[in-house]
C-alpha cells in the first residue's frame, strides 16, 4: 500500500512535468532585468488555474514584484512556501551541453537554467497542489511568497515581509534548496549562514604612473595587497578585532547534527574541481559554523594583453564574508574598516554592499523532528541526516523574525546539481521522489 | 658674439620647425601596429633630402623596420643618435586639450603624442643637419639608428645591433631622452636602469566556485595576494634570496653626482598628483641605484558592477621589477620563482616578459666630462647636474656590449611633459635651447 502511494505520486508528477516545462523556457534573468514580466504572468495564472483563494502582485517597493498566493486545505495548520523566480544569467554559453532555456533530459537528469536553483522545486509544488486537488484536497493551507530578486541579493523582500507580515502568517515554512549531499544522503536543511559584500577601495595618486617612479611613488595594487593580507591569515582565520565576538556557541543537538555529517573531503575536491587538496579547515564544522572572508574578485591598473609599465593609481577588491548566528553583517564591515584603520590602511576605504543575518530553525523543534521522521520512512534511516545550516544565505532570518516561524529546506537537487554554473540539472528520480516526500510531510502536517 | 650664435640657431630651429610638424600628424603605435610605413617613409624621405650618404631600412628580423643613415662630417669623429619613430597610444583620448596627432603650440609649449618622446628630439637633430649643411657642414660623421619597437620594448634592436655592428661603430652615442627635472637643472644622464616584466598567475579550481564554499575551497585571488605579499616588505625590499647579489658598488663619482641631485618631494608630490606622501625609501639614491618590484596589474574573478559571490578559480599579476648594474633580468626572472617555491606557493607560475639590462657610462668618461662643460656654458654651472642614470629603462646595454660606445641622454623635456600620459608637451624655449646645446656638443666634438 505504502509502496502503491509512492508510485502513484511519483508517476504523477513525472507525467505533469513535461506540461510544465513553459516556466524553464522563460529566461528570467534579475541581473538582467529580463523576462520578469512574462514569468510573472505565467505564475498568476497557474496558480488562477489551480484554484488559489487569493493570488497577488505586490509590487510597491519597486523591483520585481512579489507573487503571494493561497490555497485553503482541510486543516488549521498552514504552511509557507518560499521560492524565488528569477535566475542567474547562463553565462558562459559555449560550456552548456544543452541550451539553457530548453529544458531537455537526458540520461536521467533534467537539464535547464534554474531547474535547481528555484524553478524545479516550484513545478514540484504546483504538482502536488494538482494532484491534492484530485484527490480530496489540500491536507493544510498552502501560502506560497515568491520573488524575483534572490539572485540580486533579496534586496526588498524584508519590506515586503514586515508590511505583509500578517497575510504571510504560517505554521511552517519551507524554503527554497536543500537535497542530497555528495554521498546522495538526503539532507533536512534547517538554517542559512549570513553574509555580507563589500569592496575596498584605494587610490594612491591622480593619475596612473609610469613604473621608474616606484622608488618614492606609492602602489594603488601594492597597498590593496597589503591591506587585504593583513585581514587574514594563512589558515583562513580572520585577523579583524570583533569579528568572532558576537557568535554564539552551539548547543548540543547542533553538535551532534555537525558529528554525524560526512565530510568527504576526496569526494569534495574531485566534486569541484579543486586543484589543491582541502586543508585541516576544510570540515563539517566549519561548513556549519565557520567564518570565511573571500576575495570575490580584483582589479587594478593594466589587465590587458601583454606589459604596461605603469604604477596603478587604483585598486580594488570585492569581498564577502559568510557569517553565522549572531554575527551582524553591518557590523563586522565596520570592524573590517576599523581594523584596516589600526593596520596603517586608513586610505583603503570599504563600500558596505548586501547584508543577510545567519539563521537556524532549533534543531528541537517539532517541525524539524517531523522532517527527519518522514525523511527516515522515505530516504532509510542511514541516509537521511540533519544539516543544522547550509553554507549559503538568504533571506531566512528576515522571514523568522517577523513571522515566527521555523524553516527547514528539504529540496530535490543532489551534489552534482550546478546551480548558478553550466549545465545545471536535476536528476528525475530525486525530482519524483523529493515531490513524494513533501507530499507526506505535507499529508502529516495536516494529521497534527 | 656667443649669444648672437645662441639668437641664431635658436631662430633657425624654431623657424624650421612648423615645416616638420608632419612628422608628429603621423600616429606611429607599435602596439597598434598604426602608420608605421608612412613613418618609416618620412623619415627615409627627409634624411635623402638633407643629403645622407647613406639610408637604409633594415628588417630582416620582421617587425618594424629600423632605419639606418649616415652623414659624412669634416672630422674623423662620429656621432650615433638613438632615436625611435613609435609612440604609445594617446589613450585616455577625453583627457586631451588638443588633439594627439595635430600638433598645437600653445602658451609657449608644443602639444603632441611623441613631442617628448622621441620625435621631437629628432626633429631637432634633423633641423641642427640642415643648419650645418647651410654653414659649412657637419662638424662630426653622424649615424642615426631609428627603431620602431621601443615602446613595446625594443625585442628586436639587439638582434639589428649585432648583425650590423660595424656600421654602427662610433665615438659617441647620444641617447633619446633627458633633459630638465622639476626645479628646471639640465640634466647629463648617463645610464638607464634595467628591467624584467612578468606575470604571476594562479589557478585553484577547474572553474569558479560558489563562496558558500570557501570553509574548503582555496581561493586563486587569496593566493596570488599572499604570494605577492610574499615578496615585498612595507618599505619596498625585495624579500627574493639573491636579488640583491650582483649589485655593483657605487664609485665615488657616481655618489658624488647622486649627492648633488636635489630631490624635492614636495614637487614630486604635487608634479605626479601624489596622494600619499613620499616615504623616506623615496631618494635620489633609490632614484638611481634602487631596486623595485612593481605590481602593474591584478585581475582575478568578478571585476563588473555590483557583487558576485564566487570564489575565483584564476588569478594573474603584472609586475615588473627596475633593475641596476649588474643585474640579470632572466636571473632575477628565475629568483623570483624559487622563492615562491621556498614561500610555500609552488602552484604560482612566474611567465617571463620582456627584460633589459641596466646600463651607466662611466661619469668620468672624457665625453660626459665634455657634455657637462658644455652644458655648464650653455645653462649655468649651477643648473647642470649629472644623472648617473634615470630610472627608466632601454636598450642601452645592448648598444654598448656590442659597440663598447659612451652613451649619455642630453634631451629636450621638462618636468611636465608627461611622456605617455595625455597632453604630451615640451616647452618651446627648451626646444630652442636643447637645440643649441646639442649644437655645441657636435661642434665641440668635431674639435676633438
Amino acid at each position: 500500500m505504502k509502496d502503491d502511494e509512492k508510485k502513484i505520486i511519483e508517476a504523477f508528477v513525472e507525467e505533469e512535468l513535461p506540461s510544465l516545462f513553459d516556466y524553464l523556457k522563460i529566461p528570467s534573468i534579475s541581473a538582467q532585468n529580463k523576462g520578469i514580466d512574462k514569468t510573472v504572468a505565467w505564475i498568476v495564472d497557474k496558480f488562477k488555474i489551480l484554484g488559489a483563494a487569493k493570488v497577488e502582485k505586490w509590487n510597491e517597493n519597486d523591483g520585481n514584484p512579489v507573487i503571494f498566493a493561497e490555497f485553503n486545505g482541510k486543516s488549521e495548520q498552514t504552511v509557507l512556501f518560499y521560492n524565488h523566480y528569477d535566475v542567474q544569467p547562463p553565462d558562459p554559453l559555449d560550456e552548456w551541453l544543452t541550451e539553457p532555456f530548453e529544458p531537455t533530459i537526458k540520461d536521467g537528469k533534467i537539464f535547464a537554467r534554474g531547474i535547481c536553483d528555484d524553478k524545479g522545486e516550484l513545478l514540484s509544488r504546483l504538482s502536488l497542489i494538482d494532484y491534492f486537488n484530485q484527490n480530496g484536497g489540500l491536507p493544510v493551507n498552502i501560502k506560497f511568497l515568491i520573488e524575483g530578486e534572490e539572485e540580486i541579493g533579496s534586496p526588498r523582500v524584508e519590506k515586503y515581509v514586515c508590511s505583509h507580515a500578517e497575510q504571510l502568517s504560517a505554521d511552517y515554512c519551507i524554503w527554497e534548496g536543500g537535497g542530497k549531499d555528495e554521498h546522495d544522503n538526503f539532507q533536512i536543511t534547517c538554517g542559512l549562514k549570513g553574509i555580507v559584500s563589500f569592496e575596498m577601495k584605494v587610490a594612491t595618486a591622480k593619475k596612473d604612473l609610469h613604473s621608474s617612479l616606484a622608488t618614492f611613488a606609492d602602489n594603488a595594487a601594492w597597498r590593496l595587497v597589503e591591506a587585504l593580507n593583513s585581514l587574514r591569515d594563512k589558515d583562513g582565520q580572520v585577523l579583524v578585532d570583533g569579528f568572532y565576538d558576537d557568535i554564539v556557541l552551539l548547543d548540543e543537538n547542533t553538535k551532534q547534527a555537525i558529528s554525524e555529517l560526512d565530510f568527504d573531503k576526496d569526494k569534495l575536491e574531485k566534486n569541484y574541481g579543486l586543484l589543491r587538496p582541502i586543508s585541516d579547515r576544510g570540515s563539517a564544522d566549519s561548513l556549519v559554523n565557520g567564518n570565511t572572508i573571500t576575495i570575490n574578485g580584483l582589479t587594478s591598473g593594466y589587465e590587458g594583453d601583454g606589459s604596461k609599465t605603469i604604477i596603478p593609481s587604483r585598486a580594488s577588491a570585492k569581498l564577502d564574508c559568510r557569517l553565522v548566528p549572531d554575527q551582524d553583517p553591518q557590523k563586522i564591515a565596520q570592524l573590517i574598516q576599523k581594523q584596516l584603520v589600526v593596520n596603517g590602511f586608513s586610505d583603503v576605504k570599504v563600500d558596505l554592499g548586501h547584508g543577510e543575518y545567519a539563521f537556524r530553525t532549533p534543531l528541537n523543534d517539532s517541525f524539524v523532528k517531523l522532517c527527519k521522521k518522514i525523511g527516515d520512512e522515505v530516504y532509510g534511516v542511514d541516509n537521511c541526516l540533519i544539516l543544522p545550516n547550509m553554507p549559503g544565505s538568504g533571506p531566512a532570518q528576515q522571514f523568522n523574525s517577523e513571522l515566527k516561524v521555523p524553516i527547514v529546506m528539504v529540496g530535490i537537487h543532489y551534489a552534482g546539481s550546478g546551480p548558478h554554473s553550466p549545465n545545471e540539472n536535476i536528476r528525475l528520480e530525486d525530482y519524483k521522489e523529493g515531490s513524494f516526500y513533501l507530499y507526506k510531510v505535507l499529508q502529516a502536517l495536516g494529521n497534527k
